[in-house]
């Protein structure tokens, strides 16, 4: 039975000013679940006004009321009133803020790829694997303040691809290999980026770290706990390759997917039911920012297209399209995810509203 | 023995106030083996300046005296001085108009796809197969006036991964099975092609009949003549699977390219020799348009890149980078190829080259 | 006093497959005092259901009952159950069709140029004129159906500078000089509209018929209704200059704007205050679509920006910056607004919600 | 009587990594007057392969001899071999290093902003006034080497209608005003230069310090000498007001422009001859980078475009089009010149060439 909230979970968010902190910063804002009361970022920041330090750079307005709050350093004594953190912090201070502030006894969620990896924390795509999050008592048994944990969320390219896994693994068994090349938006970097002059009538077919995360991820976001919950088995025998490109696109990555399963493959219709019908947990427990949809199917020709289809159910579903026969493997398809709210800040506070109804934190 | 030219070919167009026609203008008036003689187009076109007809969209200035021409309907009397016939015509018109002149007794060479699939129609990538030119004797059987025959060159986007693929196997052996997804440029469309609304900040992961192409195409082009070189044998037991992609780029077709070995791989530097030194019949008989390095291989972890590298030996050349090891299958890698140079008008035009070289027409 | 609803106001689209029509789907679907209850197309779309008649291309998910309609062709018969017609209709079909649902006894409100000009037809920004309505009594005279009048808004690029000089006139008196270069979202062309290749890594400096409009139209909308109410007087003594290029923009016209004044000329601070301060007649009547605030007045150094301020009141505010002396004449700015809903479907219905709370036609 | 060269001359590159360095290096290696001899760079770089230490983002190929050259740090000690200097230098250390040079002896040829208000240094568009080179004796006052000089070139978005005006006042006499709007490219930002998350789908309203150098490097380069060639005499009462943005354009700044003469003004007609017979002094002396036409003068409705036009006469030549009445000023029109060559590195060659021509240094 799902823990209610008795008041909005107060938010504390590191890295608020830069591109992922002032998406936590709409997302949060919108949010009835949430309240944003502490904002953090470097020492430079700390002191201003929130319009001063940031430099906003999204289309949805600032709240005034943030506009006026003051920024903090990134140190667990500013954060007093938080019931939770949410890190947009670079991979490069990431790690030792973390930490003080789990071993401080908050709750963590970063978009951080710092954690991600280690045996006893939680990757989670909020679409997929928020059972993983069992895995928590296992890191209070080293602390004192026994609240704190941390569970981080996937790279912004793994998201979509490992939803439509999940789901199709499902209900038709082991797939045994996937060989995918990405269309990544220019926002994946962050700002300022990727340089205008290295983008406009161009293709990148580099992301520096990107395919190997996705291999890596992959395995571990489709694994289970193990029998004592303290850690992770990974999904043995899944092979992966991944080729990532930048592409001239604002928000939203793309993937074409070619998948080979283990046994014999299901028909396209089989797939295509089992995706429309899929349901993850965090719907289950009635999460505020979960999808209505968590795939959406579309059986036009030409989609799903980042500018149509990013947004759909808020930017929380990945969409599929184009499922067709593979040639060389199974089947292939694309697929779509906004890699900055399912692929990032929004995957961080569906994986909060998500741990709170499961009664990892209170109020 | 290579033919020796005694004056320039005189060069026809089909299609001239057309993308791909205006292409040609622009490459064969920068080539000293090719005068443009005659330009055809539609009805409505005929009769009026070239200038006037025609819509210029190329950055390279329309050269004068071509602006001057008279525009002629495409019917063969009208091009008598010609030696032979470029087609850029639409496939919705070029299967009747191409017949026609072939039964002239012209010798065509068509950017249509109309006759690619044809039995005894050469199927060529001017870097890959020119050998295959040794069919027209064939379909010259057939005619009273003897010199005409037909060559196809292929869909843009095959034109980049058959020259690696060709180079790949001469040296390694069989290839058993190609995944690609290739992001296209927009110029691929014609004009006006691609609806600016459709493909700004937008991938589009549809182009129609194009995946079906690269799948069929490829396997002619990578066979062989047949022992009476009254046809083809296409390559047997490769299985290729492509997903095709529209993106915001001008020009050059860039793929994400895996393939597996029927045998034991060959290491990563024994492919990136082997595709630096590869050498195609139309290098070794000395065209003029033939590239003088096939395959740029680049060690540079960014590249090839559209607007860095399609013109790498003026449009001529395939170029390859990120070969790296494919963890599904046994390598991957990056190709770009500039879709209406290689991939379009230039092909046409070093076919002709060759095949004039080859004796298969006279001046 | 404001007349009030009883029940939503019924809406007939025309022209209801086409950019501006798609747009009127979305607005009218968003707002609770419209019903969208008959959409109208060319015949060969009618009696097809809407979702296979039209090509969805607005990011705005199409709502499953819209989808479901059936899309009649536009004749009057079919949209009795109508209160209001909002036509999208091209200048080539909207005069005939306009003028028969006109003589029907509808209220058309149009989005077409074809009856801008005419001397008994309102032309209206609805955050500048809405008084010009007062005009429609005088274009019933002539009709047996009593009901029927047409109101036009104005071409996409004027009614931001619009709005900005009547602010300023009402204050300060005349302006006597304009001078203005707009840069264009391709959406102001429809669809397929720009063509890619003619607007990527480019900007077109002419748009067919805008710059005369934009010199035009604006004497109209700033003019007044003639005393006994049945025409116009155009601002007399305004000379204005427009230049304008389309640019690669999805959505959002830009135009750098200098003004002289006729005396002298007021302090920028003066001008801020005076636009901040501004309120249309449709913000005092209290329409459901009008902004909030008008205009909005940044002070950031580079903005107004096309993505990051079109949607500033859901689209229906003109933004303005960079308020500066101009060397020339006495001052310039930048005025960003949303083409597609303040300059075209979102005007008409606004003006409608207008003419209803000003007793122009009954539920 | 033009100076005759002997042997190619011999340039040093300052800031041969930047952008305009790199420019730099693809025109230099282009011409056969030059040769290039030492690039410099600064301290970090210094020591290293040139391949080593740029990150070439320009779409021709880096010639391989250069490829090779040690890159040294900016001192006059290193560049002993070189006859001129070509800086490419940011203005944040051009100052001391352009110094260094002058005083050591050496013509610099400038692109950096630091020196061209100075009142003895000319500030050159050289299809406009190269007469203004004769002040350089000025320079040489004051130092014991006495060939070293510096000439600067304008800002990129002023040599375009620099040259138009120019020609209109050589023929027509005085303007008073001047009114232009520009779209710049985001070339002349350098790299990284303009974030794309800034410029995607996106016009950014300004460009720190750009009108202020359009109003202000006018003046002079539309002056005079003095009387003593001591210094410049800028043109008085001329009135310039810019309104600079940023587009999505990777090559190519584009300007509506509006003018209105001091006294009656010409027809369309005689504009339009006097901007076709314009020939300017580095025409006359036979300069090689000097281009055919000055001003190409095009009729058609929708041009100039940067994309189509900007390699007009290499890029040495501004485009005029849709010269029009305007009705507040005379005439309007559009100019487009592309940035990096008119515009920057270009300027300063052509520069150079004529410096040699009028015999102010020797080989």
């Amino acid at each position: 039975m799902a823990q209610q909230q008795s008041r909005p979970i107060r938010a504390g968010i590191l890295g608020a000013t830069g591109t992922v902190g002032q998406r936590f910063i709409v997302l949060l804002s919108q949010n009835p679940c949430f309240e944003i009361h502490t904002l953090g970022a470097s020492e430079r920041s700390s002191g201003k006004k929130y319009s001063e330090a940031s430099n906003w750079k999204i289309s949805d307005a600032l709240p005034l009321d943030i506009a006026q709050l003051e920024v903090k350093s990134c140190h667990p004594e500013h954060f007093g009133g938080c019931d939770v953190i949410f890190s947009g912090l670079d991979a490069s201070v990431a790690g030792d803020i973390e930490k003080s502030f789990f071993e401080s006894g908050f709750p963590v969620f970063s978009n951080a790829k710092n954690y991600r990896m280690v045996p006893n924390v939680p990757l989670i795509v909020p679409t997929v694997n928020t059972e993983h999050m069992a895995v928590v008592a296992e890191q209070q048994k080293s602390l004192t303040k026994t609240k704190g944990f941390i569970v981080t969320n996937s790279n912004c390219s793994v998201s979509g691809v490992a939803v439509v896994l999940k789901a199709i693994q499902s209900r038709f068994g082991k797939i045994d290999s996937v060989l995918l090349t990405t269309m990544q938006a220019i926002s994946g970097a962050g700002y300022p980026g990727v340089a205008s002059l290295d983008i406009m009538d161009n293709v990148v077919p580099y992301i520096s770290g990107e395919e190997e995360k996705i291999e890596i991820e992959l395995l571990k976001i489709l694994g289970s706990t193990n029998q004592e919950n303290t850690g992770f088995d990974t999904q043995p025998d899944l092979k992966v390759s991944a080729s990532c490109n930048r592409v001239p696109v604002i928000d939203g990555h793309t993937a074409s997917v070619s998948i080979k399963f283990a046994q014999n493959p299901p028909s396209l219709e089989e797939i295509k039911s089992c995706l429309r019908e899929y349901e993850c947990e965090a719907q289950k427990l009635g999460c505020h920012s979960a999808p209505k949809v968590a795939i959406h199917v579309t059986e036009l020709p030409d989609r799903p297209q980042p500018r149509l289809d990013r947004m759909n159910d808020n930017g929380m579903a990945a969409t599929v399209g184009r499922i067709r026969v593979c040639p060389v493997f199974d089947v292939k398809f694309t697929v779509l995810v906004h890699n900055t709210v399912l692929g990032a800040a929004g995957a961080s506070i569906l994986n909060a509203e998500a741990a709170f109804k499961k009664g990892l934190f209170q109020l």
